[in-house]
């Protein structure tokens, strides 16, 4: 990376920042972003990130500069239950990759951020060795967002962090069910980090997710732990046999690793690659991330279109008045509906 | 029910309909359907049903008025998977509710429907006593509907039932998961339906939809069937104690029950009978239908207002045009969504 030009780069955006908001440049930003910047790079993700009405505009401005130099990644989802080590599993994962000449990038999709409790992923402090190195840049999640929108911005983020260059993007998420759906359909891959003895009840919460995975990785395969984890893994490969074929003509595989011993990575990684040339020789590849742009596009339109609806003015005044009719049994739900949709539409 | 009356009052209302459609008068049939007339009623529902422009603000009407009188029953979801005997089961509570004294209502939620594949639900001829009881109404599920539609009119045909006066409502539909929230919504209380032997493959589907039911029968239980139907109840009660409380503070009961010798039926109804009396004292069963009353306004909202986006002409000839600029990378999901959300509300 240009450091030195990166950081007269940096300073002349904060410059510009500084003397006003509505004068960020997106063509500077992006410039500064295709040079592999990565204080640009952070900026860039802040603008994608804000809610101010002048970010807004010029945020998609920035997209629309970045996106055609996106794409050029392979995109992994990680997810796995609190205590299956996924912080841990990243940092080996992230600095096997680094050794192998890779650039890193580590985002995250944290569903309880979206009641505004803050991000616990993406943390820095638990991935040491990642965060100090120059070829890695790791973001947290979004700490607030409207409905919906926390995942679609950590997804505008993959493209720029792409086309800053970062070749490897790694998505954390936590396995409890509520943001699977988002970041499986943001990633080529999805991966779900899971232990030995996790329990019935871990298992059931997990089942709906393991039908979601192209490799499951049993973590913690060391010391006392490794003929537990070799036990688990069968259990695991058993159970994915089960699931129907996927559309992508992948069938899902099931391997061992330990993240503090560091081994099992380079067959985790072979696999990455093998689901990669197979599916990007079946065509299926590019197809999918079309098929995820049209879903994307699909879900924002409900989010924002609802978003805008309950924050009209004349909605919100009387939002309250039709449920207490509506509760009451004065009119249905349908007319009540339909009035409040006409009030949103200016109509009344 | 005056049958007389009725059928003077039918007739009245089907020479007012031949004149012209849009002479509907909400008030006459609101009468007829409030004195018990079940053709009204027939054709209420089908007004309601309707997506006749006409036909929407009559129905508003109609349902204003009768809305008032509606209420006083309770309503009781059913479900299970095909094979389940639901449509024996019903023939034979709903006879012997009749027996009571009760006047029994059907409907049905058939989410097949929704893709206009036709109603398979509430089959008359799968009814015979029940169909030709004059103290019993069956009706079966609208054959189309806009997204998530059909289920709001069902909710509303139970009110148009109440007022009618049927004391009895019975809401049937297919344990496949895809119609159970619509109809847990709507009902006070949800009954699943299982069999005995049903295999781990079905108990599993099932898994989600146990965790919705206040009860669950297991029928067929007859003949050389009643020691296996004896342990699977066994079963279902143990995994029913696995799920956590419920709001309503009830904990649900497994019952045995056998549609063709027609046993197990008045424990049935003394167990609903005993959930209606419990949630009456907590002040649960008031409550909880003015929760659902505040979901579905906020489902219609959803719906209607994603219909009308969807069926705006300038949204509908642009769509696909920021489909593919997304899917090649020409500008973000965001930008599009934006813009097309700016089309929908006239801005440009």
């Amino acid at each position: 990376m240009k450091n030195k030009d990166s950081e007269r780069r940096s300073d002349l955006i904060n410059k510009i920042k500084l003397r006003s908001k509505s004068e960020v440049k997106p063509q500077q930003i992006a410039d500064a972003v295709l040079e592999g910047d990565i204080n640009a790079l952070s900026n860039a993700i802040t603008l994608v990130e804000s809610h101010r009405e002048e970010d807004i505009k010029a945020s998609a401005d920035l997209l629309r500069l970045l996106l055609p130099h996106s794409g050029k990644s392979i995109r992994i989802g990680i997810t796995g239950m609190p205590g299956a080590g996924k912080s841990t599993f990243i940092e080996a994962l992230g600095m096997y990759l680094i050794q192998l000449g890779k650039k890193v990038a580590v985002l995250a999709v944290d569903p309880s951020s979206e009641q505004g409790k803050g991000s616990i992923l993406g943390d820095k402090t638990r991935m040491n060795d990642l965060a100090s190195h120059p070829e890695s840049f790791i973001r947290p999640s979004p700490s607030s967002g409207i409905q919906g929108g926390v995942a679609r911005k950590t997804r505008e983020s993959i493209f720029l962090c792409e086309a800053a260059g970062f070749d490897t993007i790694l998505i954390e998420t936590v396995g409890v069910g509520q943001s699977e759906t988002a970041v499986k359909s943001m990633v080529d891959l999805f991966m779900l980090i899971s232990i030995a003895g996790a329990g019935d009840e871990l298992q059931g919460i997990k089942r709906g997710i393991m039908e979601m995975a192209d490799l499951v990785v049993v973590n913690k395969a060391d010391g006392d732990n490794v003929s537990k984890s070799t036990a688990a893994r069968m259990d695991i490969q058993r159970a994915l046999h089960l699931f129907p074929a996927t559309d992508s003509g992948w069938i899902p595989k099931s391997l061992l690793c330990s993240s503090i011993e560091r081994t099992g990575l380079k067959e985790i990684w072979d696999t990455v690659l093998s689901f990669e040339s197979q599916l990007q020789f079946n065509g299926y590849f590019e197809e999918h991330r079309k098929e995820q742009s049209t879903w994307w596009l699909k879900e924002s339109i409900q989010d924002m279109l609802l978003s805008d609806f309950n924050e009209h003015p004349e909605v919100d005044k009387q939002k309250h008045v039709y449920e207490n009719q509506v509760q009451s049994g004065e009119i249905s739900v349908s007319e009540a509906a339909e009035n409040l949709i006409s009030l949103y539409k200016g109509f009344k």
